[in-house]
């Protein structure tokens, strides 16, 4: 999978990347020695201490193996029998988790909110939650709230917003959880604290992803509210999510919160989608389909375009239309195509993509 | 955790143990790079083929992130509603792992059958077996059986048990599943072919575990037939334990099953654990439980005993008796203690140990 | 609760009506006697057979105890892990049974399909299914497409349309299952026979209410298309829906079928809403939301007069506009009213109620 | 199915029996008239009231429709993720359940205490505890502990034993359940009050059946401990427990507890059982396998005496002496056999049975 020119043009995920070499090192560092497994571990502590340092909070922090996994088991904590959890219609958890979160929490409902852009808003979740009447068990009962920063299609969530929701949210009783699987590519992006843009814009709960954004295999839930945390443990168990040797999730997570090194990985993938985006946008053949405010540019063209682009090289996804809630689609003969930069993707590999997309 | 000399003397757990220099020196290498995410890579590819020569059969590998995904997903595969799934009464899967396989099979029954030193019998099994009516709803209806080779307590399963127990469940058309999470050190004790201690035995599927023999997160759900895979692959993602850079676990288990390291590794934990045993056996101020036949050894002695040891450094675990049934247990002031060898133990550590056993 | 001469004037539910005399009486004649229990008395084999009849084919039956229980069910028995069950948005199923159907099948997720006036079309159910990509782990499958007639606000999908969808759901490998709790109704008023509503228009299963119709606890899973039955008779027995009695069931079943009784009491409660229907269409003080084709009833006034309306005894529930889906709605001071009607309903109690909306 | 005098003999189970005259009457005269459904009509309540005065307490009462779901719900009440639930190993909701308990609780395990003649002991409880380490996440925890009063084989908890089990399981923090499928012939035969055989010797909640003993349909679970009741409404609309016209329940219930017909109808039952007991115990054809307590016999004679008795018309079902936990059992050529007495079962049919017994 090379361009022109040797570069990989990869923009199918940005969990197709690798590890960061900072990280790979760490690991390789950790490999030896004895320690307690299941996350009685120092390097386990450390972390924990770590999140609370970077979130300015107390908090508790737990490892699971996959975003997924992060997700179900967080709203699985506060899943009561008949329960409903808010998210957006096409969220991650909504639609592309194959069911885990309905299954983690023994049939709770997930109710897909409608929505612009990847995001549902305040309102929305007025009118929904206005449907169920106090006290029937006929309705069941809405117990949870998730928004996803940024979003599975590259916007973002005005912090306002999501204080909105999670007041509302809370009048109701309803925690309020983030998938945060790309929760760095929208730390960098707001250029704002990794507090200020969840526990203080009301988040309870949170997916901390790394795995996309130079991890091999680190994701956290962390409980700001630590009174949710209820049966976590018990429910991470049970779902086979607790790993032995887990101090490598740990030494992971140490290299990539250490020095920053997890915004410049953030950033470095955001620097990329904002060339990608700024290149397509000038072009001649084709178009932006919305801004790119993370790491995901979603663009417009032409069937002969994609097959031109894919000749070369350069490799990414088609995307359903129906699934981004837009307003201008693609038209006759034309596609919507996704393409995701991660902290691996170089501005040559970007350059080449955009020199063979204006090629006429 | 030092020992007099500086030996660990650590032996709480195989799974406190690292990483091999060799495994961890793939992982490293393998790093960089840009590759398909959710195993559609040619490092899973190679893998699911390496097993197929290292077992000389076709088959079907899928990964997961532990061993008690590997046992409830795999036991998942072949449940159905009012399932009954046949395993020793207090191995791994019954009494350890957070009832994950009533959980992943939506309310299975484990039945916990009697048996000796970690094992259940075929007369056993034919004895559970004979409680369910035919067609009876009430009652429910076997659907699989579990053996752990080796088993939760150091010994092994004659092949001919195992393939009396095969037998007996194939006639009853029950799936016959091995928790291999210490498989290795199984086959390197019995000093059989991998496919000698499965399918030939009459194994239909097999959680293959790395994790406790020197990889940090490699765990495997093996099909010898084929026909059971089933809904696997939705089950796997159902409960979050599809991986999104899983290539990673790929490159472990290529280190790992590469020229034999695999079975190197578990003999060099088998060897550790024979020269404790002899030791222990040898010894004025302790006794064998039951012969360590792969690598945990159980030994017997006072509590004085092991304050002292403690005191030196040694780590191991106090071990409750009557999950062990066995014959003759811990008299007054006495105790079960359990010690577990693995790659990374070295025979100083083991005659740092015996030293202070020995010491009167 | 008694109107100005001591009508009722209840149109709160059908189920708050008792049951009919004939039914009654059947129930009672039934009572003594010895007979097996579990399903395996004759009664329940004559039932099954007059179901034959009735609808004119082979079909397997089996009875639960409530209409939530025998969709669950149905459902639960095409259910596959990660699959999804289509659904109209507020359908009872969907929005009104505190998620039984994703508890009995272990996490399947009903799709809520968007509609107007308690129906979706084949073309949305078309929308729905083109986002679920062939093979696709993470997006789930869907399985199974559940139509409810007559509807929960007593419309009826016209013959074709159930067809319509029918078909697609077959190309696409989905059962097709009909909620029937109001079945009756739908064939008084279609004036078809019971296959023409069914099989024939593509139906595979059914739940076939007959409690809210004049008896007091007989809910029936019927299948048309018998090799969807599967595991249903465990799935029954582990919900705990097997009744030791459940010949009762069958006496109610066979009094309900006899000599046409079931659609006696269907029209009588058709005819009484049609009645109602009218006179609220001719009214001033109110007008009918969407034509009553069934035994239900909307009706939009002012709060001023369902109090007056509430004052003279009359029972009624008011009604969410939203879950509609209707185009025009009750203007500011206006109410959504729901009145239904039972095959105890009078003549006498539906004219007290309309004498008392007209009063002016 | 007649005697050789036409008497039934029918022993096969106190299930079979039909409706008593009195509690057929009072259905057959509540069938007419409106009333809210879903529980909140005035003769639900009025039972509630009923359970309050009879067992001289305040509680809570919930109806459901078979006494599997009583069990099964009343545990899922108190069921949290890893639980364990203690019972003895071959209790209806153990053995005979298709794992209802396990499926209603999303998983918890049914623990299979050993005991003798259908009973467990405090100390087995003591010893079952014993394996579950404080906080250990990997073993789960014990959340309650289920005895059956009267048990599946006919004998009787002394109270003293249940005071002693309930003790214990508080001290540990578990909630403690009966299973009263058959509370009125253990009640009956114990001669005390139902205050004494339920909350007064440390039961939180309980089945009450009275399906068995007279009703056609009329489960409860009673909550002795309110606080215990938790999610219990939404747990039984979740599994399609609860009826819409649950107002016959109430009347099967008012009409069952009215002026102590309930006792009336188990005393009859314990009579016949008695009777018959004593006839098979002077046998020269057979003998009693353990003592009648309640409205179950068991009897061990040859197969050809079997043959015999059903070729005079009678019917009882061979048991599996294993599930017995008997000292003595069969002989080579003989059988365990259970013989069920009703409310219904006449002296005429006893003796016709005890007849063809000792004829030779």
């Amino acid at each position: 999978m090379a361009g022109k020119h040797g570069e990989p043009m990869n923009f199918a995920s940005d969990n197709w990347a690798g590890v960061s070499p900072e990280i790979s090192a760490a690991l390789g560092e950790a490999g030896a020695g004895v320690a307690p497994s299941y996350s009685g571990d120092s390097a386990t502590a450390r972390t924990v201490e770590r999140f609370r340092e970077l979130f300015e909070t107390d908090l508790e922090a737990f490892f699971v193996g996959t975003g997924t996994a992060a997700n179900s088991l967080a709203l699985a904590a506060v899943a009561r029998s008949g329960g409903a959890i808010m998210a957006f219609c096409d969220s991650h958890l909504a639609a592309d988790e194959c069911n885990a979160t309905e299954f983690q929490t023994a049939g709770n409902k997930v109710v897909r909110l409608p929505g612009r852009l990847g995001r549902f808003s305040a309102d929305t979740l007025a009118e929904a939650l206005s449907l169920y009447p106090e006290g029937s068990v006929h309705h069941g009962r809405p117990v949870a709230v998730s928004v996803t920063q940024s979003t599975e299609i590259g916007t973002l969530y005005p912090l306002e917003e999501i204080r909105a929701i999670a007041d509302l949210a809370h009048a109701h009783g309803l925690a309020v959880h983030m998938d945060g699987a790309r929760f760095a590519n929208a730390v960098a992006s707001l250029g704002v604290t990794p507090a200020d843009a969840s526990w203080k814009a009301g988040i309870d709960m949170m997916s901390f992803g790394a795995t996309k954004n130079g991890c091999w295999c680190a994701d956290a839930v962390l409980f700001f509210d630590k009174s949710l945390v209820g049966d976590f443990e018990h429910l991470r168990m049970r779902g086979g999510h607790l790993m032995s040797k887990s101090r490598f999730v740990a030494e992971q997570f140490l290299a990539y919160l250490a020095e920053g090194h997890w915004l410049d990985l953030a950033s470095r993938a955001n620097r990329a989608a904002r060339r990608l985006a700024d290149g397509i946008a000038a072009s001649a053949f084709g178009r932006l389909a919305w801004p790119a405010e993370a790491n995901e540019v979603f663009g417009v063209w032409t069937d002969a375009k994609s097959a031109e682009l894919r000749a070369a090289g350069a490799v990414f996804y088609e995307w359903p239309f129906a699934s981004a809630r837009a307003d201008a689609g693609p038209a006759e003969g034309e596609n919507l195509l996704r393409l995701v930069t991660s902290f691996a993707t170089t501005d040559e590999e970007v350059d080449a993509f955009l020199a063979v997309l204006n090629r006429s």
